[in-house]
């Protein structure tokens, strides 16, 4: 493929809930090749520091790059958080991360400046967002809460279950009497129980989903830099391919789960080599 | 150190779940030096196929060989169905996992042959509790039900909470309409809600905690092999050691949580480098 256009996108996250992002490239820009790296092998990141994360983000990224891709979408909140900055520095090529575009369509949505921010224990306490959001938004003001319980009940398949009702209940308590008007799911896995999320925190509430703001973002970067693929995909074509770091059986029942393709697997490769 | 008795003995897990071992070690060998070393970068193995978890095992050993130890205690449930297998075949020193000592703990208590096995997916696919069972009394039944949800529970700190209880409740339902009376608590970190387990399933079942187990199981073998320390530990020595992979602040909290010793902190080494 000698046309810059026609190379693929390639999409990681630490395991597969990055998918949801996945999916939103694939809605928002049909006719992209899309390649997906998901790090089941060492799955979460949201408990692990920012060295860790950064060097297994380098990696993916290495391997991404073999695969001949013309820009990276880093689907993981904790990676955007916590390596993106250092990784961005030495890029020679488009990437995007999750929090900026979630960051911007919050601050666009707040009338009242007070902003919830829900995610892993490392999105939370990195403070990336708050930093985002000082930049376009001084006045605005980020409630952060760690809510680690989300990604296993999401797992377990406990999307519309009184347990993942009660268990929201506890955690956006806080937030809801701080009086936030726009809530940012800065996880990969929480869309997936949007429905919950909106009930709990009450219609008023606007909640951003930085997986569909990642695709427009990176669909308009694309188009700025000509770069957006203007041939439909052939029929009979594989267009989205799947890797993974181990071959966790989950993948595919979680993949299938989050999207609308009937996914026979995934390759396993060894990362750590990259 | 020359005499071999006075030599630590290593004890591995895949987080810091293993420390429930730990603790056994210390309450049943109060004479022993102990070196835990915690995976933290790339917790959990129970979603992880057979190779990586074999593949992260060796890495651990050979660390653990480098800090000069008499014997290695697998705290880590999975670790121990996957791996220890394979590992015991190429060792030349003393290990012990809890699996065989929870199999056969098990196999003791049953008096109607139904035992109930709980842990993770890969522990519960593994098939190694049967296997093992199946030599010792050939009987025997187990019915295994993985529990994906218990180990974020306990992590969150919800040791005895409606949440917990509702979902041991689901989890539980099928064991004990099968008629078991003796259940095997399959993963380091369930002993933390034993009290919660027991009262899911009613004071007729027994059950078993592997942890228990393999300290006792480790303080014979070490008995027989001449092994055992005999001087008591000097006020003041450092007795206990702790390496993790990651700098996780986790792991304070939830060893604090564990063990009774208000743990300083650990010391991190690069575990992809052995």
């Amino acid at each position: 493929m000698d046309n810059e256009k026609e190379k693929a996108i390639g999409v990681f996250d630490s395991g597969v809930g990055g998918l949801t992002v996945f999916r939103e490239l694939m809605k928002q820009m049909p006719r992209e090749r899309l390649i997906f790296f998901g790090d089941t092998a060492r799955v979460p990141y949201g408990s692990k520091s920012k060295e860790t994360v950064t060097r297994y983000s380098e990696q993916i990224i290495r391997f991404l790059r073999t695969q001949n891709v013309k820009a990276i979408v880093a689907a993981c909140n904790t990676a955007s958080a916590l390596a993106l900055d250092d990784i961005e520095k030495n890029a020679d090529f488009p990437i995007i991360g999750v929090v900026k575009p979630g960051a911007y369509a919050a601050s666009q949505a707040t009338k009242n400046g007070k902003i919830g921010l829900i995610g892993t224990e490392a999105t939370i306490s990195s403070g990336m967002y708050e930093r985002l959001l000082k930049d376009i938004n001084p006045d605005a003001r980020i409630i952060g809460k760690a809510c680690p319980l989300f990604v296993p009940l999401v797992e377990e398949g406990l999307l519309d279950d009184p347990v993942t009702t009660e268990i929201a209940g506890r955690y956006l308590a806080g937030l809801i009497d701080s009086g936030i008007d726009t809530l940012i799911m800065g996880c990969t896995h929480y869309p997936l129980i949007k429905d919950t999320l909106q009930k709990t925190v009450g219609d008023a509430v606007k909640l951003i989903n930085p997986a569909y703001e990642t695709a427009r973002e990176c669909s308009l970067m694309l188009e700025e830099k000509g770069l957006l693929n203007d041939k439909d995909i052939e029929l009979g074509e594989t267009a989205y391919r799947f890797f993974v770091s181990d071959e966790a059986e989950k993948f595919k029942s979680i993949a299938n789960m989050i999207l609308p393709l009937g996914i026979l697997g995934a390759k396993k490769i060894a990362i750590e080599d990259y």
